[in-house]
Order: structure tokens, then sequence, then C-alpha cells
């Protein structure tokens, strides 16, 4: 088979063929249909310092896919050949304290697809069936893979109970975007939405953001408090892991008011800690989907939310630079690509 | 009246002798009976950069207290000369949409004695009846104006939901102190400790905790992974708002566990939120005590933790430097002011 | 001023002339623009058993309001003479366990607009002031008063935490219906409304509901089986306290779901409370509104939902008996009177 | 192996002897060190009408149990031979609905040991994997045993929030008598236990309950009603699924309350909704125990309790018709049998 991979420690990588991992006891072998470009996938494309304290070479990149089973190993039962999937991308070991008590997306001993180990940019992948998710078949495989993404919007969203309250998104990754769509579908009443670069923001507009607020050129603080009275925002949702947006949020909550972080700093930010108390805020770290509750949740709304103004670029597997490369410029912002065309 | 008030923008603070305020409109006059020194009062005292960017002269410092009903103002209802009450210091305006949506103690427009109105190191004390919580007769005076700080523990624990839990505490003040009984009360599973002096961990051990750690001579962090296996406290509070406690709980905290965050940093510490993402924590602000469920809460476990344990020093009001001084010097945990004797 | 009243403990009622009441201390005085029938009315107007059990005569009837602040009585200080505002209906005394903890709206010593004291079917209206509502001038009057059922279907909806959840709704009163559009607008998955007449279920699908069932004709629980492929409804909201909708709610309630009870039921119903314990359900009783975290929560979503679809008649006051016989017979809806047409 | 089974479809059991199941793929054989008599066996013992519709013969009976692990089956490694354990008895499907979204203890498919498949009043059990749990080897097989009924003490308790609040308990069962002294760990203000057995009542009292009642011969409803001064408990447990009880507790629930269901009434009881409706009360289901959620939280207390309070009854497996024609009797309440004795 094909696949892109790292197959030195440095930045680039390499298509290459090798046979597939033939399916051991409880694994699936999937034939790929779509697998799409994650930020994490363009660090470890870039080899920053993040990348080579992480990532051991070789390794298959890439963890958003969806496919249809090709093989099942011995013990498989919850899917057969045919069946379309999507994985999960959290494989958790089911043993730890996190595992024991229903939070298996925080496992103790989580490895994780296309970094912990052989990813998705390929034309098959093998993986545990236990986190296996069946799609349905009429979902385009585009959409069925940028699932994992909205997923975590989904959480991002669900832990921030946003309904009926004013929410405030920092960032315009895919995350951010899509958080704008799923706070509009579980009834925000408003939804504002900073970033930096204009076309994403006129995709937030699209999936429904209110407001959107380029923070290059514009004044988040003012407008946000200008808008809420001086109160401050009831939700402040940051996907970008930046410090200014952090220390923004924290500048901009409301009391008894709740930021959801879940973009990853690459530093320690300093943060205006007496705030958070004196404002008896909450900031709550969310990361990855529940399993499966998000997946479910995120099922049931999918149909609500346009999560293809998302999808910038759609190319065969073999053009997989191009589209890379326009990851690094920031000029798309979710990539598909097919293995099969 | 003689009470003890800052005079001038200037360390220190001086006993003055003034009439009471005369009971306005919904107000009551209360002749104290004991008040406490508050971590506060010592900022005041010190005239540190804080104070000096809070505080306006000339005011009477001082907010736990408790007392007796010695007038009421027209439009008193609640409350009749001769009742044993304690006032709830922050004074909430009752129409903010904080005030509106049931969380007064974070008022947009608070005012809190003793530092944006004159307080309670005095003989009597002229406060709004909405604020007044009725003390049960038979508590004693020192109990009854402890019962404030002692709020302060109950809502941090009570946010912890520390119940079968492994709690560490972080910080050896009477808040800090207190929260390892209440935490004890509440049915934790073990309790920990960490402080700077050795006479306040005595204390903390006295009031339940199970382990206590000097955390300028013990290293806090490998102590709860080896006794957490690894894996983290479910709960930990941060009582003291020193930078270096807010890591060690960031480091210490197992994924899907909860900091409370209640001491005030001086500044803005520097933090690894990737942590917090990746753990799944909650980083929750809390302040004051919920106006009046917290008072419930802690008039209850009163009789079941051993409040008296952190009183140091029992001293006239007249002798309130000679308090202070041990404020200042942390040689006293928490000293009453008597200012009828 | 004209306004309609029981004026002895018999069915009827009847337009008499009286003096408004001046507002005492904390009163306002509101001229009433706007005033709504509620099956509350009617229950009061046909003298049935609860009715004889519950009301005093004689009696101004009428609770759901809009008006315009008149006259303000000392110590008022929230609203000023031309305000537009409606009262919360639920007159709480603020000094009980509840009020002190934030429920005031299940207060003690709970006074009702309408029922324990004279209501709004009237000219003017005499109320404390701390349960005034300010309403946007820019909201009609009719809309502006129906936010008092309006607020009990957010209520409901808000405690149900219906978001990407299958929602079953019992009955097709007001609240029920509205409930439909609430539920939508808050991202539940799947909302479907069961009742008895057609007409409604129509009103119901127009504010979104995505199927109806005629409880009369069809078999509510294996259409709801078989929607839920035999696993249940997530949430089921009764908003008619009709005994065999209760037990199709405890029947058709998936394991781990919830009841939100509002409707009351005339006599207690035969349960079976077996299945609530096997299936871990949670059976949650809902009465009125946050008072006033439901007020602001409505007025966000009040602009997405289209709560004029329960309006089927708008009257001149004096015509209140034919709208009251509508109500009687099921023909009307929402009923609204206007005292000053 | 010696087994006590129901052999036919009539009253009563007897002493069979049988060769063990082998341990097949995921798999455990466990030596059973104790074992204990719950009330589901006297129901199946008594043959009544619940089991003659529940159960189908031969079965083994038995649920509740603690043992070594004698051998493992292929694909087992979680436990090992001399691990000491006792299994959860509710053995879920892991792929329903309920087991994906982390609630297998409400599986839509759920084994219930002792009832769908044969029990722990054997010498030897098989049993999945999937559902042990480690021991520690110093806590006494009886101890170990009764785990299963304190985890539904604990899952109540833990359901009702207990911290700080007044509690009721309804029910002198062994899980009554042990969630009293949960409630007393956790902390609640006062614990209250009505019954109907004077001797069973002394072990509430033993246990930590500050007050009990003799549903039989005095009035629960006028007691609590004046403990409280009207306002009612903040907290009902019904631990005794009978009717007159759960109507008591819905009568003697505090507005705002908090009823736990975990009792199962033999038939519908017919309840006053519209007092649950007024006082917003909650009636939650509670069954089992969160796996393992509840096991760790159980653990923890383990040593906090004398859960030993209400063993009755130690005797050799063989002697196993003399304790259940004590229990159903009522003299006994807790009844150990050692098959190794």
């Amino acid at each position: 088979m094909y696949a892109i991979a790292k197959t030195a420690a440095e930045p680039g990588a390499h298509m290459i063929q090798r046979d597939p991992t033939p399916p051991g006891e409880g694994d699936v072998l999937i034939k790929v249909t779509a697998t799409s470009i994650c930020g994490t996938d363009v660090h470890i494309y870039n080899w920053d310092a993040w990348a080579q304290s992480r990532i051991r070479v070789p390794l298959i990149l890439g963890h958003e896919q969806a496919g249809i089973v090709e093989e099942v190993g011995p013990g498989v039962t919850r899917v057969a050949p045919g069946d379309h999937v999507s994985a999960e991308t959290h494989i958790y070991c089911g043993r730890c304290y996190l595992c024991e008590t229903g939070k298996p997306h925080i496992c103790q001993n989580l490895e994780i697809l296309g970094l912990d180990r052989d990813g998705s940019f390929a034309e098959y992948l093998t993986i545990p069936e236990r986190v296996l998710w069946k799609n349905d078949p009429t979902v385009p495989p585009a959409v069925a893979s940028i699932q994992e993404p909205f997923g975590n919007s989904v959480h991002v969203a669900m832990a921030g109970e946003v309904s009926t309250k004013n929410v405030l998104i920092m960032g315009d990754g895919p995350t951010g975007l899509l958080a704008a769509g799923v706070c509009r579908t579980l009834g925000a009443s408003r939804v504002w939405l900073a970033g930096l670069l204009d076309y994403r923001l006129e995709v937030a507009r699209r999936l429904g953001a209110h407001h959107t607020i380029n923070a290059g050129s514009e004044d988040v603080v003012s407008q946000v408090l200008g808008w809420t009275e001086g109160l401050g925002a009831d939700v402040v949702l940051d996907m970008s892991g930046s410090e200014a947006a952090l220390k923004q949020a924290i500048a901009l909550v409301r009391p008894g008011g709740r930021i959801i972080a879940f973009g990853i700093p690459s530093h320690s930010p300093q943060l205006d800690l007496a705030a958070v108390v004196f404002k008896e805020a909450e900031l709550m770290g969310v990361v990855g989907r529940l399993i499966f509750d998000t997946w479910h949740q995120a099922a049931r709304i999918l149909p609500l939310v346009d999560v293809t103004a998302v999808i910038t670029d759609e190319l065969p597997l073999r053009d997989w630079e191009h589209g890379m490369k326009r990851m690094v410029q920031r000029e798309a912002i979710k990539v598909i690509l097919y293995p099969d065309r």
C-alpha cells in the first residue's frame, strides 16, 4: 500500500510503499476512503520542538479518517467487512483508573493514532475494534473523516453548556469554526468568534457566528465588553492556545462564567489567576471526545451543521504535500486526502 | 466608640474614638462581641502595593465578626435588638445580573466590609440587614466570628466535591487548616496538607489531615505521586495563592481531577495550561461564601469540626497591635479581638 | 378601573369596577397593556374541586401580563414610570430557607398572582417591585404577556438538558407547544409531541416538532420505541399531568434518561416506580420559572422561537368571557386580553 | 463442587453437587471464600410472583461474594491465580448504547449473577473477567462479600449528595442500615432512619443514625416535620420500596429536595406527583453500583464504616437453609455463608 510517512527525524515526510499490518486479535483492517490533515500533522511535518520530543520515526502520519472494514482479526464481533467506520483516535487501555471510571479519553496509557502508532495517511489502517465508530453509509467520506475534529467542537460546546449563553470563541482553526456552528445549533444566544484571517472569519459567519472580530486589527476586549454592557461573555471557548487569547478569555469571561481551554499553548502562559478567583470563574480543560458519548452527540447534530464549510481542499493522497504546504501557509482550513483517487 | 482605623495612606493603623453610625433605612447597629484578624487586614496594615491600590482612608479595619443587635433602622424586619448575629462581609447590590441569578457573592457592585466601608474592629458596626446571619446564641463569640473564614473553607470543600476523594490542600493559613477539618468531615478518603510552618502542620493534623508535608524542606510532588501510585490527587485545594503551589497543583492533579483556586496570587503566575488541557482538569475559582447556602452548610457542620484549633490568640481590642504583629510574623494563626474586654 | 373578578364561591366570573390599589412601600402600580388566559384561570372560572379548595373570593383573576409602570411607591428604585414590565407571578417572601438559598420560586411562603392576591385581568395591577422584569419596549404586549408560560417551557427544557437529545413532549397545551419550539432552538436532536387535538399538533409542527402523535388515535408507546430502536427517549417532558401520559413517560424514557414533570395531576397517579429504579431514571418536578435566571434565558431565545404561533385569540378585556369559553372548549390555545382596547 | 440451587419451579432450594464450569475465553474460575444472602435470594427461595416471572430453573442461587482466582481462561490479563476478588453482579454486554456511554450498570442486555446465570452459593464460580474487582487481601472475606450491598448504599448516598444535608432513610434492611453509616461518613448533618424492627434500629444507631423511628408505632411525618421546623428533609433515601414509605418520602422531602428511590416496589404505588411538581423535588431511581466508580468509592470509605454491624450470622455453606429461614423471618440482617468451612 501507499502511505505518507516520516522516515527520518527531520522536517518533511515521504510517500512510501509497504504492506498493510494484518489484523491481530481484536484488530480490524480498514480500507481508508478519506483522511484529513490536522494541525498536529503540520507540527509533525514541520518537525518543531514539540514533534521532536514526542514522535519516534518511522511513522505513518494522520489520524482523522473514514473507511470501510476490509478484514477483521480474531475475536472481533462489533464490526464486519463492508461496514463504514471511523476510528476514535485516542486508543485507550481499558484497564487504568480512568478507563474503569468512564473516562477512557483521558486514559493513563493513551496511544494516539498517527502519533504513537502508524496513522491513516495510507490506503489501509489497522486498529483495535474497541475504538471503531460505525458510520451511516450515506455520509460522504470527507464528512465522516472530519467527524473527529467536529467531535472536538461538540465536546467543547457541550462542556461549555452554551444554550442561551453569550459565547466568545477564540481561534479560527477548524475546531473553532466548527464550534461556532455547534454553538448556534445548541441555542447559544450570541456567538462571537475572534481570529486572525479574514477568509476564515467569513467561514465562521457562514457557520453561524453573529459577529467576528479580527484580533489582529480590532480590539477584542472593548468590543466584547461593549456588547455585554461591561459584564463579559458567559462562556469563552479557547480554541487557539494563544497566550494573548487566554489572557483575553480571563479578562472577558463574566463573573461566574466558564472558560473552556482546548487549544494547546506551546509554552506556559502567564495568567491573571486572581481574576479567575475573584470572578469565581471556571477554567476547564477539554481534550479529545468522550468515548462514545460525544460521537453519539456529534452524529445527532451533524445534519444541523454545515461542516463542509471548513473543507477547502480535496486531493488524491499522492498530492498530499500540496495540501500540507497550504496548511503550513494557513491558506487551507481542512484538507481531505483520498487514497483511492 | 473605640475603633482601629487606618487614618493615613501609610503603613500601620491607630485606635481612634468616634461615634457609631446611626442605622439608616434597612440598616442595623450591632454591638461587636468578637472580631478576628484576617490576612487581608494584615495587607492593609502593612500598606502593601495591593492595599495602596485598593483602600481609601480613613477606614475602620476588620470584617470577621460576631455581635448582638443593638438597634434597627426603619424597614428592618428580619432581626431585632438582642439577636446574636454575624454579617456576611460581601455586601451585594441586589440588582445586578449576578444578584438576579442567585450569585450575590460575586455581585458586580460588591462592597466589602472593612475594605470598601468601615469594618468591625470597633465597638459598634452598622451594616445592611440583608447580609445578617442569625447565630445560635450558645455559640461562643470567637467561634461565631471565625464562621466567615470557616465558610470559605466550607465553600471551597463543597466546590471540590471531596467526598471519597484524595485531597491535597496547599497552604497552612487558617482557611487551609480549616479546610482539612471540613474535608475530613465530608468524608474525603485521604487529606494531605502542604505548608511551610511546622506548628501549623501540627494544627492541620489535629484538624484531621492524614499527612502533612513541609513544602520548604520536603518534595511535595514526589510524595503525592508516591501516595497515589503516580495518578495524582483527585482534588487540589489551593489556599495559598503561591505560584509554586499552583504549579504543583497542576502537576499533581489527576486526569479528570479538579483544582480549586482560592488563594489570591500577588502577581500572574506562569501555569502549564497544556497539562490542564491534556488532563481535562478543572480549575475553578472560588471566592467568599454562597449567600446564604454556605452559611447554612457551615452552621450544620460547625459542631463536627474543632474550629478553635486555629485560634492562637484572644485579646482585648485595645491590644490589637500585639495581635497584628504576631500575624505579620506568622506566629499567630487566628487572633480574636474582644471590644468589650 | 374595570376588572374581571370572581365575586362569589361559584362557577363563573364578572366584570367589576373598582379603584386600583395605590402602591404601598416597595409596590408598583402598572397599567396593564395585555394579559393572557392560563389553564389555571379556567379552573378558577369553572370552580372545580381544586379551585374550591384553593381560592378565596372576591378575587380579580389573571396572572400572565405585560404593562407600563404608572406610579411607584416609596422605596422603589429599580423601575420608574414609563418602564415596560411584566411581573413574575410567584411572589416570594425573601426570608425563608428557599429564598435564602437561591430558590425563591419555591419559597415556603409563596403568594401567587391571581390566586392568592388580586390578579391582572384588569386595567391596573399593583405588585411588589421585587418581582418585576423589565421588558424591551419593542416587544409587543401580547408576546410580553406570554413570556410567563414561555418561561415555563424554557425552565422545563433547560432542566431537561435537551441539547443533542431525543425529546418526547406529552401534552398539547401552550407550554407543551412552546416547549417544542424551545427544544428545537436548544439543539434537541429529535422532538416528538403527543397530544389530543389535531389543530394543536399542527402548531407543534409549526414550532419545530419533527413528529406529532395523536394520543387519542395512535399508539404513543410503539411509535417512540420504534423510532428509538427499543431504547426509549432520552428526555420526556410531561406538560399534561395526565396519568396516562405519566405512565407512558415512565415506559418510554430510556435507561439513564430524565422525565420532567411539569403538568399537575388532578389526583395521585399510580406509577411503575420499579421501572424508574431499574432504569435509574430521573423524575424531576419543575414549577414556575427560576427568578430571574429563566427570565434572562427566555428573553435571550425569545427572538428564536415563534411564540405567536400559540396565540389564537386577541380580544378587548370586555370580551373576556368569549375567550374564556373558547378556552373551556379547548378551541383556543392562548387568548390575549387587551384592557385598553 | 457443592452448590445451593433451585432445581424445580417451586418454593425452596437444594444443595447439589456438580462440576464447576471451566473458564472459557475471557472467563475466570473463582474459589468462593464467602458469599452472603440478599433479599433477592429470599424472593427466589420463597418463589414469589416476581421470582416465578423472572427465574428459569435450574439455577445456582447467590450473587454477593468474595473469593480467590483459581484459574483464568484464554485472553484474561487483568487478574491471575491467587488474586483476591469480588465480582460486580451486573454483567454488562459492553456494546449497547448505555455501555458505550459510560453506564454499563444499566446496560440494555444486563445479565445478573444468580438470577440470569448460575450464582455464588457454591464452592466455585465462573464469571467474565470484565466484572472482577480486586480486593485488598487483608479485607476479611465476609466484609469483601458485603461490598456489593455496601456499594448500593454508597451509590445511593453519593447520588443523594448528602454532605451537610438532613437525610431521612426509609427502611431497615442491610442497604438502609449501611446507608446510615455512609451518610454519616460523608458528612450528612442529621441522619434519621425509619424502620419496623427495633433490633435493626439499634444497628442503625450503632452505624451512626442520629435518630431512629419505629414506623410501626411512631408517626414518621410529624417527627420529621418537627425536627425540620416544617421544612422537611433535604434528602430522603427510600431503601424499602414500600408504598407507605414512598408516600411519606414525597410528603417529607423539602422543596428543592431529592428523593432517591432504591427499594423496588412490588406493585405500582399511588404517588402524590403534584407535590413533587410544586416542591420541584427530584425523584431519582438508583440501581446497582457505578462500574467501577462506586467500587473505588466504596473501597475508600470501607475503613470508615463498621460494615460488620449488619452481619448477624456466619455459617458454613451446608447450613445455608438455617440462614435463609432466619432471613425469611427477618431475624437475621446479613447472613454470610462460607463454602470452605
